[in-house]
């Protein structure tokens, strides 16, 4: 396991992306729109992790209510695992609430599951496999 | 650069250790109080980045705040650098507001310095030198 990125809610991901990456001298590598979840994705790369900056496309989406409730600031932390169902599995029996009974498919392609934030300690977690 | 550590406010840090740890099969690696930052840490290994369980040591902490004042979850990001002061001068330099003016110690006796999350897409971000 590893941890793949943290996705950050923003305004603007291309203002942010921008600020950030003179800030912490990186540059930004990637930019997406996930259609499916409802954003727009600029990706930093930090050593091995990927910093993304999530861009709500509108108010009503799962990122745009975040932005509504708590402002900008983290949104989930994704871990790379190399069995999603096996992890799911191990999660579930420990205790964690998946609000995927099944993986889905997320950006780039790659199956995802997200665990409820108030079943771990107030992190909304994102299981990638691969 | 790379990411160093996230930081996680929780109300019990053995408890939310010993469920994260069966949750994701990884191992508590470290416990350590942190007299002058308040709190209680016990460290899990996620690949090469840590997640660091901070349990506040009284109310009047800055996690005991943040914990009263948003519950549990993500506390802040730590970016670990080669020059802290060097990448301090960056930062404050594209716009971001640094908490510390010079470099402090932080756990495990390493230089650190916090930037405002007002000025960081609501992230706290912390620099650690090493």
């Amino acid at each position: 396991m590893r941890l793949d990125h943290i996705g950050v809610a923003v305004k603007n991901a291309s203002q942010a992306a921008e600020k950030l990456s003179k800030a912490l001298g990186v540059r930004p590598y990637m930019e997406e729109v996930v259609e499916s979840e409802g954003v727009k994705v600029v990706g930093l790369r930090i050593g091995e992790v990927d910093i993304e900056l999530l861009e709500p496309l509108s108010e009503d989406t799962p990122v745009g209510r975040f932005l509504s409730k708590h402002g900008e600031g983290v949104h989930h932390i994704a871990l790379a695992v190399e069995d999603i169902e096996k992890a799911m599995r191990r999660a579930s029996e420990a205790g964690l609430k998946l609000l995927d009974s099944k993986p889905r498919t997320g950006a780039r392609g790659r199956k995802v599951a997200f665990i409820h934030p108030k079943s771990a300690f107030g992190i909304l977690l994102e299981l990638v496999e691969g």
